[in-house]
């Protein structure tokens, strides 16, 4: 059973989802555990960076409990489709790594169900979802050290801006020529 | 001159920003900026998705002002490293591109040496580049109607969870036998 997820209340933090991720999703509130067990690991008053397993809902859990967001560049996503994270000393790269344990799921029915998609969804109840969240707590996670490549813990700098010959825009220069869009990124977004 | 950002004060934004990407970052006032121009344009009522030519700060302020966050899968990101933003209608991919305007910056040489990092950072008045971003408003904006590629419009359905035979970590089924993570990627993250 647990009664918080970072600094919140789990209502509150429940509350905090719907708020920014639209709705009181399931698996941003599981990730809210893997994210508050990671946290409850790391040394106090180290800057951390965040990488996520996967880029579904667990992302937004990062966000909402740390200071890590996708815009600032402290976390990053590798979508391999794993419900874990990694929390790591920026410095050192030495950390913590929580995952949704499959084994811990067998005492969770309603968790199971809905992960596995056993169920039709239409069959779940949310409510008694969530309180099955709250009940397994920290319980589900699996939680490891680990020790993240060195190469992750350089920053890449950005060459300046130069303006691309062919669409006007300003693009960080790297050698090529023109942006990433114009060299093909953009025709599988955008119709001509 | 620009006094509101989507439904904030340009004030509480900046504390907003402060809040979730940890600083006041100047990038994501500006892609506020974006974001607010590209909003205006659409149609009320329609439910609409994002995509970021870069991942530098832009996607927090889209995160911010819009229902469109990483977790949810609403926001995409292109890390082409435009400054530049998409919203569009997700049934339709009708919608409207924002871009800061290169040549707009010229009458606000704040904002372009640190555009083009033209200047140490040391050197910069974080409170007169503000200023200036403030000044320069929905002005510095470029606007553009788009039309996003149908394929990016059909959300992928996942493969129901299996376990994988490697990790013995629960990953959505692709045929493939392993997990991605167990497959290549995660020795270039983690070391063993």
């Amino acid at each position: 059973m647990i009664n918080k997820i970072g600094s919140f209340s789990f209502a509150a933090f429940v509350n905090r989802v719907k708020e920014f991720h639209g709705f009181s999703a399931p698996g941003v509130i599981l990730g809210g555990l893997l994210v508050d067990a990671a946290l409850k690991n790391l040394p106090a008053g180290i800057l951390y960076d965040a990488l996520c397993e996967t880029d579904k809902c667990l992302p937004d859990a990062v966000q909402l409990l740390t200071p890590c967001t996708i815009g600032n560049g402290w976390l990053r996503i590798r979508p391999w489709g794993r419900f874990a994270l990694a929390l790591y000393d920026k410095q050192t790269g030495a950390g913590f790594r929580t995952v949704l344990d499959p084994e811990r799921l067998e005492a969770f029915p309603e968790i199971k169900d809905w992960y596995y998609k056993l169920k039709p969804k239409e069959e779940t109840d949310p409510g008694q979802l969530l309180e099955a969240i709250r009940e397994g707590g920290a319980g589900l996670c699996r939680i490891q050290k680990i020790q993240i490549q060195p190469a992750l813990l350089i920053r890449e700098h950005r060459g300046k801006r130069v303006i691309c010959p062919q669409c006007r825009e300003a693009y960080p220069d790297n050698g090529n020529g023109a942006c990433p869009a114009c060299r093909g990124g953009a025709k599988d977004v955008y119709r001509q």
